[in-house]
């Protein structure tokens, strides 16, 4: 099976959604960053932020490029994209009583990591 | 083991080491993907150096946050950048004949691959 | 005036736009950037839209910074957008009867530029 | 006079310059931005520095394009470059004494600024 073909066998929906999902992602782990940045040990919150919108930005990029479909590196990608997500999510679900960006950004961290595991599902039945 | 820990037990000489050949490499991957935009037929070519500009740029900024200093997330984000610089790697080696920017870039790649893995196995050994 | 009376006063509507803009014009920059790579003759034009987009891109994240609000990088941020969508637009344009892509990119930067103006123009009212 | 002897009349050590300045000022602010997130009060700091690093980010992106070089979009994203630069130098200035990672990164914004303008200048000359 060709590279070409990959991406022509792909779930479109699927990548819509991952698509949708990093980019809303990314946006509220920035502010979610911001907003941590400053406050007393909120250090980890923010960096841990900083790091998951810079991936989710990445993965949607790389999504975006319909000629750079190729599987190892997609599969790969979204797997980190997924474990960035947890931790993240993870982190801020214990900042959610004392911040509403918080609440929005694990919120955010979790709907990506859906869309990620629905992609691989869907590359995998490939 | 906290966190906190993680981070000081690390190899600082094995994460500056990725710092410079992720800065190296996405350098290398932007001038590729942009020389070979213009070739006929080389779509595929730019596509993956692109992304791989992209994921050397977030990895390294990963490393530059030494607060966001997560194993899972680290772990899966190098094994990520691995995969993606040996496929561009594969592909760029394909060009080196008829092109030095492609030839510099599979060096830049190759490079970055060596970084990551030591930073895993610096890391496994915490 | 303090830097943060700046933020408060600040048209949340314009910066609502602003981000929806931005973040729309980098996914149709990125997706027109890999359908014109490998192009004979489209190099420019790819070269023009990736541009764009990495723009966009820093532009939207500086609006996502709402503690970074600062009137002189925010005010020359903003013109180098609407510059950088200006020439991608009417570059875009040009190929627009051959390329959907094209076309919708050149209908993104022209939307970004407008969002871009009017958050000019609401900053200037402050 | 065309798009692309604008390129080849450029002055590459300028074009060099500001790809190595860029780079560094990356580095330096994310590392700030990093370092200042997790001090209370400092949030305005961290988002000026994260503000700079996605900006040179950009910037050294742009540079690295030679197929994109065009005069009206590379004028305005050096002198924003310029200006936030400016505006995280004299931010970071005022910490110094308290932070060497601080005084690293005014050090950096201040080169990069330098590099820029030569920049600005060489092009103006052609």
């Amino acid at each position: 099976m060709s590279d070409t073909s990959i991406m022509s066998q792909m779930d479109m929906t699927a990548m819509a959604n991952v698509i949708d999902a990093c980019s809303a992602c990314m946006q509220a782990c920035m502010m979610c960053a911001d907003s941590m940045a400053g406050m007393e040990g909120m250090g980890k919150c923010a960096a841990l932020c900083a790091n998951c919108a810079d991936m989710c930005d990445t993965m949607m990029r790389m999504m975006l490029r319909p000629m750079g479909m190729e599987r190892d590196s997609m599969v790969a990608m979204l797997e980190a994209c997924i474990a960035m997500c947890r931790v993240c999510r993870d982190e801020c679900s214990t900042h959610m009583q004392m911040s509403e960006t918080a609440a929005m950004c694990a919120t955010a961290c979790d709907a990506c990591m859906t869309a990620c595991q629905d992609m691989l599902t869907a590359m995998r039945n490939v």
